[in-house]
């Protein structure tokens, strides 16, 4: 079962514990959690959260309460990954600069989207499914990928 | 094994049966499922069909015969998803409205396509590799991404 | 456990053996392999790669030396994918054609990211989280979604 480490509040579901990889991150009490879902090192996520399947919540992020996250949505930490130094070896831990993600309180992500790291997205935001954010959105506004956009434009 | 409550055609095949998670839906009769995928309750699809690994096929969803789901395509079923009501407490299955979509026969999906909910697909239709869906598509068509498009101008 | 008959480097890191699905495939030495990641029959990774989970990395694909792959990054091989044959009858090996994709060494690839088949990715390239690549990549050259080049013209 690959959750180790974790701070697991009461009433969590984590609905296939055999089918997740959680490590070292606390998860607010209420939240669900689907299938194939990752979280990493450090994730905090507040209570009454939905983590959806196939979703990947890296370090550096956090989560409000009674957030939405789609299925397959990815977080990212790192503007500029590479795998080796420039020596050609394994990148180490501090070799590379892990940047943080806030996501606030009753926000809906849906899947598909990909999330750049950096970024603060406020309490009571949408973000439409499929759209990569790459900046920050303030409290109560939405981002939709540019299809949604132009098809609302014709209409 | 996580396949729960299924009815399971004959000459299924699903490759890696404790890597899938499967509930209270109908697989029709040579369809084959690949690893890390999740279909859940409610959902039918038609036989001899494909569905590739890492994919998410959500409740409301049909799929006829012979069609083709690539790798990592999701659907969904809910235009507004919110993890809570507005007392903050988890959403309950008759407090969010679910929409179908229905795919035809011999259509083909390609990898990373996101489907919205409220859509027909019809038969024999083409949706290339990482396409949003927001509209019908009616019988023998294409959808491709628009970098496929504007790549097909310049040439 | 879902790694069968695969060349399997020394120091190969795979993190969690139960939840992948490696097959007929060879990994170079020290390469690390995430949880809910793909490799197909017939690809080659060279050493000291990352390749990240939610990835899928179909037969054909080729990478190099020292090369990242970020999180759900899906490879494609087919580029008219069906599930069935005019007959009805699910596709067999010699009825589509495998188109392959050679990716190099020191290449970045962010999570996200689509990669069609038939195309070459050269040395140290970097593409960005959420790209749809459709065509060659000559090395030291990098791609991004049209919403980063955006955002960085407004700038």
């Amino acid at each position: 079962m690959p959750i180790v480490n974790c701070k697991i509040s009461k009433n969590v579901k984590i609905f296939y514990p055999e089918l997740v990889n959680l490590y070292n991150c606390k998860i607010g009490e209420g939240t669900q959690i689907g299938p194939f879902v990752e979280i990493q090192s450090g994730v905090v996520i507040g209570k009454n959260c939905k983590i959806s399947s196939h979703s990947f919540i890296c370090s550096g992020v956090k989560i409000g309460r009674g957030t939405f996250i789609g299925h397959s949505v990815t977080f990212i930490n790192d503007k500029n990954p590479k795998a080796v130094n420039k020596k050609g070896k394994i990148i180490k831990k501090n070799e590379w600069l892990m940047e943080n993600t806030i996501i606030g309180s009753n926000v809906s992500i849906g899947s598909s989207a990909t999330i750049m790291c950096g970024i603060n997205i406020g309490d009571n935001c949408i973000v439409g499914a499929g759209t990569l954010v790459l900046k920050d959105l303030k409290k109560n506004n939405k981002i939709y990928n540019k299809v949604f956009n132009e098809l609302k434009n014709k209409k």
